[in-house]
C-alpha cells in the first residue's frame, strides 16, 4: 500500500527568526507565497527508509527524521518540477508531504496538527526552515503572524490568488543564513511584517519584500537586475527567501524579457491525494 | 468588474453551542466535512444589494450583513448544486465568498482573517450558523477545538480525503435549534469531541457523529432507517448537522440501495477563483 500527498512550493518573501529552547516554539514570522508548482510525495512501507528525489537517491535529514517521529521506515518518493536549493521549500514540502504520506500508509491516525507539528519540527531540528511548513500547510499568500507550529504559531493571509512568474538563477543555502547572526535580517523582517499589516494587498507585499532584501543584504547582482528590470516594465517582483530566485505577479519577468517559469498561488495546503494520483478534486 | 469566490459545502458531525456577548468568540465547537460540492458566488457592484439563488431572487440576511460590515453594495448572485436548508453550510459558504469576492471587487484589501470575521460575525448575527465559515475557511475535515471566529477559535483536522455520498430527505432549521434550549445538544457535542480527539480517525468521526445524533434526540424516521441501512452493509453513515440528510463514506449508500449524490473531501478552504473562472488550479 502507498499513499501520495500533494504540498505547494513556498517562497518567503521576507521573515524574522525567533529561536526558543522548544522546535514548536521555534520559527519564523513573516509572509510568502504558496505555489501550484509544488512536491508529491510517495511514501510506501520498506525495511528501511531511502528517499529519492526526481529519482535520484538522495539525504534528506528532515524527512527522515519526521518518519522517525511517526515510527515509520519506508521508501519515499518525491517529485516536483521546482528548483531545489533555491528558495521554493521543497524540503519543508517534501517533509510534510512525508507526513502525510506516511501517516495515511501506516494508518496512524494523527489529526493534522500533529502532522504539521512533526513536520515542523523535523525541519526546525535538521536546520532546513522555520516556517515553509506551516505556510505550505496553509496554502494560498500565508502571513505568519506569530512564529512556530501549529500549536504555537498564527496566520492569516492575503486572499488574492494571482499567476506568478518565476527565475532561478541560482542556490543559496538556508541552512548558512539561518544559522549565522540574524539579528539584522529579524529587524528588517519585522519591519515588512508590521508594514504589510497595515494594509495587506500585493503591491505592498512586493514592496516589503523588496526592502527587506535591501535591507538585510541579501540581493544579488543578478536578482537586483532582474526586480530592476520587472519594475521598470510596470511589473511586481520581489527575491525569494532563500535563493538567488525572483518572482513576479503576472507577467512581469515575461514582458521584462525573462524567459520564467509559470505557476498560480494555490489554494490549497498540502494535502492528501486521492487513490487515484489524480491531482485535481 | 466582477469576482467569483468558491467556497466548499460544509456538513457538521457533531457540536456544541458557545455563546458569549461577543459574536467572535461566540460559535461551536465540533467537527465536520468541507465538500467538494460548495458554493460559488459573484460579486458585481451595483447601486442596491440584490442576492440570486441559482437564478432566483432570494432573502440572505447573513450575506447582506457582510456587505453592510464591508461598506459594499452589490449583485450577488450564488450557485449550488447542494440541497438548501439541508445542513450543507450553503448560508455560510454563500456569506464567505460574498466576502471574498466583494473584497476583490472593491480592492478593499482585507486579510483572509478579516474577512472570515466579517462572515463569521454576519452568520451569528443572522442566527443561520456558528461554526460553517471557519470551517468552510479552511477546508479538509475541520475540527472545531475552541468556538469562534479566526482570531478567538481554534482548528484542527484529519487528514483523510475520502470520497463522499449524500442523501437529502428534507429541511431543518438551523435557526430553530440554535435558537433554542441546546444544553442537551451541547453535552453530546463535548462528549463527541472527546472521544474523537482520543483516536482522530474517520470511523471514530462517524460513530461520534451517529452516538451526537441520538444523544441530542435530532434523528428522524428516514435518516435513522439510511444510517442502518449502510451500517448492514458494512459502510460508514451519519446526519448532517443540521439537515434531514445522510451522508456516507465512499459507496456507502449506494452500496445500501440509495442514490446518493457523489462528491469528495475538499481540500481547499474558501478561495477567489481566477479571472477566467475556471475552478481548478
Amino acid at each position: 500500500m502507498t499513499a501520495t500527498a500533494f504540498v505547494p512550493g513556498h517562497v518567503t518573501a521576507f521573515f524574522s527568526v525567533h529561536r526558543t529552547g522548544d522546535p514548536e516554539t521555534t520559527g519564523s514570522r513573516g509572509a510568502g507565497l504558496a505555489l501550484s508548482d509544488g512536491v508529491r510525495t510517495t511514501v510506501e512501507p520498506s525495511a528501511r527508509t531511502t528517499v529519492h528525489l526526481n529519482g535520484r537517491e538522495v539525504d534528506m535529514p528532515p524527512v527522515e527524521r519526521v518518519l522517525d517521529a511517526l515510527e515509520a521506515t519506508a521508501s519515499v518518493r518525491i517529485e516536483t518540477p521546482l528548483p531545489i536549493g533555491s528558495g521554493f521549500g521543497v524540503s519543508g514540502g517534501a517533509t510534510l508531504g512525508a507526513a502525510l504520506a506516511a501517516d495515511a500508509t501506516f494508518d496512524g491516525g494523527h489529526s493534522d496538527n500533529e502532522l504539521i507539528h512533526a513536520a515542523h519540527v523535523a525541519e526546525v531540528e535538521s536546520d532546513t526552515g522555520l516556517g515553509d511548513v506551516v505556510a505550505q500547510a496553509r496554502g494560498g499568500i500565508p502571513i505568519r503572524l506569530e512564529p512556530g507550529g501549529p500549536d504555537a504559531g498564527r496566520l492569516d493571509g492575503l486572499p488574492a490568488r494571482p499567476r506568478i512568474e518565476y527565475v532561478a538563477f541560482g542556490e543559496l543555502s538556508t541552512e548558512s543564513v539561518i544559522a549565522g547572526d540574524v539579528e539584522r535580517l529579524s529587524a528588517a523582517g519585522e519591519r515588512a511584517l508590521s508594514t504589510l499589516r497595515t494594509g495587506p494587498t500585493l503591491p505592498r507585499l512586493f514592496a516589503a519584500a523588496r526592502t527587506f532584501a535591501r535591507e538585510a543584504d541579501l540581493l544579488t547582482p543578478r536578482v537586483e537586475t532582474a526586480i530592476q528590470a520587472v519594475g521598470d516594465a510596470g511589473g511586481e517582483a520581489a527575491m525569494a527567501m532563500l535563493g538567488e530566485t525572483v518572482i513576479a505577479l503576472g507577467d512581469g519577468l515575461t514582458a521584462a524579457g525573462y524567459d520564467p517559469a509559470v505557476c498560480r498561488v494555490d489554494p490549497r495546503g498540502g494535502t492528501l491525494l486521492p487513490e487515484d494520483g489524480s491531482i485535481s478534486f
